[in-house]
């Protein structure tokens, strides 16, 4: 998990999100711009092309020793040699994925102290907290936990945590003194006019934050 | 795959076309009916209540040491326990799971002999011919194999084979004719009357044949 916690932007791909550009094409850019950490998911794209676009990934990303994640299936992270899956609440259930994967970083999708507490009990190595702010890629009847609930859930968290849902360049230093170090996005990258660029920028706002409270 | 080539009626679950009865009683009567060979598949059930159904099936099929294939989840099939799991065209690659999971039973479903060659050739267990006939459970734009269509593919199948589609038990005596040993039925047995009747007398007519057959 070294290098999950240090990678700073969590890079999570959307075909349809991305402006016509291909999600292999926004991976190039992000990885140009100094992404470190991806998690494929295309919840419309039929297996087979899933799978495909996974094999690349990974020969791309294995190259550069970058982690990649799969979104949901934990059949294609182990058939593709991912670094790790991650898992919604209606997904394949944790416990049984840490049993079958005792190597593999499990992320679990949280919401909530309950689901919070579930996840690092049943085995994820890192939870995500969210949505932080409404969003266009979930369709979600909760509600947003904003920084307030990230700060209740994050103190909830014994594993390490990433945030998502909505997030803008603008949010990153509140959601940095809240405590997230790991800050997860899809269209600040996918949709952004230049992707290379806006995920350099995000990466400097993040890790020069960081680089200021060693100093404290 | 011996166990699996002496079943005979294969059943194929679905709630949807069970009229009302859940696929755990369904499983149950079907057992009680002498069936020894199941596979789960429910494409409409949230993946949580899939898992905890298949633990379900996997702990009473166990008891009688009867067969369980999961229908397109390797994650699942793995995680359970099951004796295999079936894959269809556009489901998780025969190949990868056959590398995966080197003992598990591996299904392909195919649907003419290119694609039973390319199955056979990336290490299914046994391939499903079909559809043969129109049928409710499978919404289908190609052409019904037929009987015709089977002898065909039957000719190219190195490994067992199964047949399914629409088949009713008045099919039963063509389709042995025909060289199928293996019968998968869904609403055969799920939307029957009485589901153990109904599959202890497809049974006795499969295996019926057989005896007759062994004398000659």
């Amino acid at each position: 998990m070294a290098r999950f916690c240090r990678a700073g932007l969590y890079l999570v791909t959307s075909q349809e999100l991305s402006r016509g550009r291909s999600t292999l094409d926004i991976i190039k850019a992000a990885l140009a711009g100094g992404v470190r950490l991806i998690q494929l998911r295309e919840k419309n794209m039929p297996l087979p092309d899933f799978v495909r676009l996974a094999e690349q990934v990974r020969r791309l990303t294995a190259e550069t020793d970058d982690l990649l994640i799969i979104n949901d299936r934990l059949d294609v992270a182990m058939g593709i040699g991912a670094d790790g899956v991650h898992l919604g609440q209606t997904d394949f259930p944790v416990a049984m994925a840490r049993k079958l994967a005792p190597d593999l970083i499990i992320g679990a999708s949280t919401h909530n102290a309950a689901e919070v507490e579930v996840a690092q009990t049943a085995g994820a190595s890192y939870i995500n907290i969210g949505p932080l702010f409404p969003t266009q890629t979930k369709s979600w009847s909760g509600e947003f936990l904003g920084l307030e609930g990230l700060r209740i859930l994050a103190k909830a968290a014994r594993v390490p945590f990433t945030v998502m849902g909505g997030i803008k360049r603008e949010h990153i230093p509140d959601l940095l003194q809240a405590g997230a170090r790991t800050i997860a996005v899809v269209t600040a990258v996918t949709a952004a006019a230049n992707p290379e660029a806006a995920a350099r920028e995000m990466l400097s706002l993040i890790q020069g934050h960081d680089g200021q409270r060693t100093l404290v």
